[in-house]
């Protein structure tokens, strides 16, 4: 039987359909779309079909969908298309049920920062106001608006330009950088599912090297075949371009507390291979990646 | 001196911004792009520039943008002009260090699923392989490539159609929905930053009433500006239709251990409403809305 649900988009209803994509495409950042209709009333509402798409120019996209059921349109499709301008605010853990709260289907003329408790900033480069408890909020220009369907369920492709940007100083490090942890953002997932982006799931992957890493196809065959490194050791393995030493490996196997006591027991070739594995993917689950190398590297019959 | 950073895009180099738009749209999903060139060779290349946008037809976009530093463009963009079809895996937490690798710049023709270590399994629809570690695959259709500049940093919409999907079993619950946890996705923030949507960040958000909740607006002043509320315990207060009764209140005040022992203490009005609010953000961070409320609108004179 196959691991595998294969599905052809054609064949399954719009809503089920629907259910799989923001089950697995996750999690998605939360654009919080601020408009106005031709008549100035203020519509704020979240939108998860959402990401930045370049930098210059700063281009972010987001698609209030037609609805599945019914295939009406929603008011900030109507007012961009009456008023084409919008500012983008992010969303903070902080905010969360007040953005759940301000997505309830009010009726059109209904401003959500009062409905959810928003301060209204006026924005200095576009109509629409911005959202003042937002760590980060983009004015944008819109520049086009492409309908991908006429269906229930059908995206529509609001291409915006950010004109101007705000950030919260309080989420920058002392470099000037944003730090994720005091950005907390959320965002969503499939269902009633969010994800809150801090502590300990948000994690530093080295960045692969300019000089070039070996690969993984490059690694010695007992590496790629071991039982004990994960394709995550693998990864972090093939991301080197030089090995150690012979010098710098058996100064390793000399000062190495475990290397050592693993001399002292007397253990058969392919069970001291396995130790070898664990130690060192114990040293590539905390990202020693040096460390793992020269314990692979130790030749089996070092007593 | 303003809270905030206030930025004009083209005031600052490309390089920052790309900074600064990467650190706050967060976390972004990861479309880990297969692609062939006209002679057939694969290449395999994360994006973070990317996400679902409807269901109906199925969209996705994600853009391969040109590098800030020196203008180039990446191969995967060369090769959906040439051959206009793609398959986007989605990433969980065991693949990240393999995908990092699979994002070093090999020279054209350099197959990164040989690279990097993953299993290329042969696509129904379209002629690019689809990785086997992903645990949701989608066989796509490039209906239209849009650059949005031609400067370093400019964004290139792949605008993709899914006309086959595939999701590993294992990701399902028993309804058959798609489960978060079993998901393990992971994505990109800002700098080296990743998050993995699981664990205790991940939570869940009661859908907006379709009957339409009071909204914040329209709570009573003194729960609107309360020094212990918070906005996410307001959200929660908004998101109802209709108030417990009189005779729901009073019952709970003859029943419930922390109002009777609020009782028995002699405090001020003041005193115990401070009291009041603090159970009832008690209930509320433990999503019990209705105890929050019986809480809330106890006489302050109960005794």
């Amino acid at each position: 039987m196959s691991q595998y649900l294969t599905i052809n988009p054609k064949e399954i209803p719009t809503g089920k359909l629907f259910g799989y994509l923001t089950g697995t495409v996750t999690p998605r950042p939360i654009a919080f779309a601020s408009t106005i209709d031709k008549q100035g009333n203020v519509n704020l509402s979240p939108f998860s079909f959402f990401n930045v798409f370049g930098a210059n120019p700063p281009t972010m996209i987001f698609s209030p969908s037609r609805r599945v059921r019914g295939n009406t349109t929603k008011h900030t499709l109507d007012n961009v298309l009456e008023v084409p301008e919008v500012v983008i605010n992010m969303v903070n853990y902080n905010m969360v049920q007040q953005v759940s709260l301000s997505s309830t289907e009010y009726p059109k003329g209904v401003n959500e920062f009062v409905k959810a408790g928003f301060t209204e900033l006026k924005s200095e480069k576009v109509k629409p106001p911005r959202v003042g408890e937002s760590p980060a909020a983009f004015e944008c220009i819109v520049k086009e608006v492409i309908a991908t369907g006429e269906g229930g369920g059908a995206g529509n492709l609001v291409i915006c330009e950010v004109v101007l940007a705000h950030f919260k100083k309080e989420i920058f490090n002392e470099l000037g950088q944003v730090d994720p942890f005091k950005m907390d953002a959320v965002a969503r997932m499939g269902s009633n599912w969010y994800c809150r982006a801090n502590g300990d799931k948000v994690f530093e992957v080295a960045k692969p090297l300019t000089t070039q890493g070996m690969g993984i196809d490059q690694l010695p065959e007992a590496i790629r075949n071991s039982r004990v490194l994960t394709g995550n050791d693998l990864g972090r393995l093939g991301n080197t371009e030089q090995l150690p030493t012979k010098e710098d490996i058996a100064d390793f196997a000399a000062n190495n507390i475990h290397l050592l006591s693993l001399k002292e027991q007397r253990l058969t070739e392919a069970e001291l291979n396995l130790q070898l594995h664990y130690l060192a993917h114990d040293f590539l689950e905390q990202g020693k990646v040096e460390e793992a190398w020269k314990v692979l590297l130790q030749p089996v019959r070092f007593v």
